[in-house]
């Protein structure tokens, strides 16, 4: 495990294979300096690894977890099971069903543990990213100037964008 | 529109027979004590009114929005298009579709603009009302406590169910 | 919690609510004098309890799990993820997606850790326990003679069917 | 932004990105001699743009609306949201959906405010155009003609189709 | 069949049981008067009709097609294939898979011949009426005014609503 | 069983819940006066009974089966792997897929057997019935008069419709 | 179009861009030294000529069509439409949904007027195929010994299957 | 077909293309050293090989079947038709639908005949030899010490992941 001095968030994948969609959310937070952990940790093959680390998490400091998942992905359901930080999903496009499958596994849980869920795949891992930078701004006052900079540069370079045609 | 003093949370949903849906929203925010607001603001019929509210919602300090909607439900995105305050969105279950149509219209929102999306209908709205407070609980400690004895509530209440079999 | 002397059985469903449908898992086993227990402990508002089940329940003998769930149906996985028993999962018909969510929740297991899964709803609870019986005849060969004449016994049965045309 | 003078038509999309799908509609109205004007304005990413840009349109006197985008396509939508004009939308194949949300997004639009709904992709940008000229051909009688020309000619072209066989 | 003198739109239903569905254009055409004619001329029982229909219907000065089916809804394509006029489809919610077998039929229309698809159901039809006077309103100045009035009251009344919370 | 002398059509469902769907091929095929049979025999219940079935009706001179099954629907493409008459399937809409699973398979039989698949529900056991006449008046001179005069009723029916607008 | 004398088949497709596809169906049947004729002629860009063909074909002799194609696939609809020979509808793999579209839109035929539905592709096209000379097997002794020799050829194949395993 | 031996388990899969897939089945279980073989039987192209081929493999002393197909793929209920042994249906990736067809015509068994069903594809075919070596366990416990040892090993391996961040 790789671990940061005082993480406010918790990256967390079923796979070291998820890190090519999860990377996006770890990119995404090191571009707001949120100093942040990056974890692989099976909630089907390690579990107890899994429960174990995410109350230590919560001890350490951690303010949000994202937890992303292919399949059956449980991940994001079993860490918000364990915890009262906000746990944001993250749906990997693997395997057959090309995501939908994990989409359905995080989005729809049953009343009483939430997961706020992102989009399938890249897209939704940075935003993921986005959504915690946006939880934390709540609290810490930096981060929402740093947003609204975020945003407004993101809106003046959507516009910039432009056509082959004349 | 209905308002409560210094509001942390503003409930909006695309039209008032989304209220049979989001009044779990409500209500688990009630069981809270966290002050909040109810409206129904339609991101198609009443876009600039949306926007002005959403606004206004944001410098009166509303920390976390509650965007619920079915069918093409643009609502939940266009509220996180205006503010950089989190969202989390509802898919309402209505129309031939079931709220599937919704939930693709909420989840899978673009890189850059990130709404956390629950499950389909009720279970969704009391999702989003208890992972605004675990939002807020972040920065507001009474709340955190307040969580995890709900929490445990609820664990307890889980373990006591009976089945009608000897 | 329910016990029998000595189950080979135990049936687990995440909501009192989903007795509906794993009552014929239930009633199944009864036919065929299979000691079972029945339990509700939901994964999400009960996690340590059920893995404390789990543990306890492969200790004292149980020889097959039946897990039912509705929505993001994380019961059966999280169940196989901390026994070596065989596990099968029952994706109950709950909530606005009418049991698909669960089916890909439960049937989508990644790779390392099975869950045997069956049909949506009361034919899957019911098919359950017969797969559970049919998986415990290998080794109690009285089970495997019960078997084979509740299969002559249900194929007579159906080809006994009246159509009202003449 | 690149504008034609005096266009009838908007060509919209959601991301530079889009342009692959919706330059079907542009080479379209080309071969009509339509005047029109394609722009990238994302509804999340620039809302505000997007609402100045639709409004002066229309008082610049666009009388139809094209508008492309993927995933949670809110843009046809939020345009149709601020114009009384005709609005065609085009949903893009993007993300892991291949384009399926975006046609609920698009297409499931709330009593009030229509959106005239193409095929996912090329063929749906293309088709839009079409759309469009058919709807300015009311108007404008030399586009019947040319529209009813270009029928004629595909008619012929697709009854010269020859397959490799004697 | 029934007719009005001078229709500018032609309502048409593969069966009467489409009606249900298909008043709601009726009834939103009303409200707007714009003269119309409904008939119920089923692509698959009565084709022959149905193209002397739309081929009559278009000389005769009808400016808009809206075109309802349920099922394997091939009416709004077929009489897309008839004319150059405007044609607008409306999936009926019918048969096992409620609207979304017609959606696909309706608007996976392949290049060449649009039709315009709305939402399924009655939400679908009102919409097809109001873009139909929005795509006559560009020819017609009194039914711009119109449609604009309306949609300000939609407005109106949209923010009328009112939520039984205090 | 029931049988009719010299039945050329063979009805079979698997299970006697499926005439509710099915009962609409067999009133059709009274309507043509065509001699048929009725039985259910399930695929998975009854294997033996129903290949022994198979291979005597096709000595006895059966040209069409017609078969309806719901679910996981292996019927229609057992019947077709055991004769090398043409079979035509129907998915009958029952359990929590609403027939999806069925149509799914019945419809997506591999390269080798075919099966002619209807559409889901009593529409599909109607038209499987017509389509089994369409295929014995191929043979027998009068089914084609009698198909011919079936269809212009049906037509002019179907134009007799009235809708209630004047 | 390419005719060969007295064809009793009539593949037909929407597109010549289906050949990749519908060859299947051609040669199968030139497999069994079935006379037929292959024509690309689009339900919805030559309307005219489709029912000229359709009508002609029956004329000439026709016993049965294959129709194929994708997206929103009127075509095997549109031939049903006007004959009263049996239609068998393949649906093909073309646009953003991968045939299921058009799946969609030829098996869920209205009751009235049947298509014979295969599977989505070039499976689907051998199937249609292998049905048509099934039907015609009715009628044609010889065919029906063809159509045996071939299974049994096709079974003794699949059963001469090795796998890469001693 | 290939035999081992006294083999515990059978292979089966309905074509050799299916191979690709159901390879992990058998390297799975050959890690355990449980004796089986495999086979291509497809339940459609040869169903009485198949009849045959389960009942001697039942006499033999196969304790657990393991069953791979596509599409529409009856092969699994069909195998469990024929024996009151455990059956195990592995839904193989292939054709349009990549599948999810497959899916379908694997879980939704109905009442009476069990097939419990892994995952789409080769995650689906490993954790089937998982299953089946968790069901041997019961009877066989050097089988159950391996798999614990088996499953310890994966534990600490999927804990041993890296990430490419510092």
């Amino acid at each position: 495990m790789n671990h940061v001095d005082k993480p406010l968030v918790g990256i967390l994948m079923g796979s070291a294979s998820d890190w090519d969609t999860m990377a996006a959310a770890h990119k995404t937070l090191d571009e707001f300096d949120v100093a942040h952990e990056c974890n692989v940790i099976s909630a089907h093959r390690a579990p107890e690894a899994l429960v174990e680390y995410v109350k230590s998490a919560e001890k350490r400091g951690i303010e949000v977890f994202i937890a992303g998942a292919g399949m059956a992905a449980a991940l994001p359901g079993v860490v918000a099971a364990h915890t009262s930080v906000p746990v944001l999903g993250v749906p990997v496009e693997s395997g057959a069903m090309g995501g939908q499958d994990a989409l359905h596994a995080i989005v729809q849980m049953p009343p009483g543990i939430p997961v706020g869920t992102l989009a399938i795949g890249k897209a939704g891992a940075k935003n993921a990213a986005l959504l915690a930078v946006s939880i934390l701004a709540n609290k810490y006052p930096p981060l929402k100037t740093a947003l609204e900079t975020y945003r407004a540069t993101q809106t003046r370079k959507a516009l910039e964008a432009k056509l082959p045609v004349d």
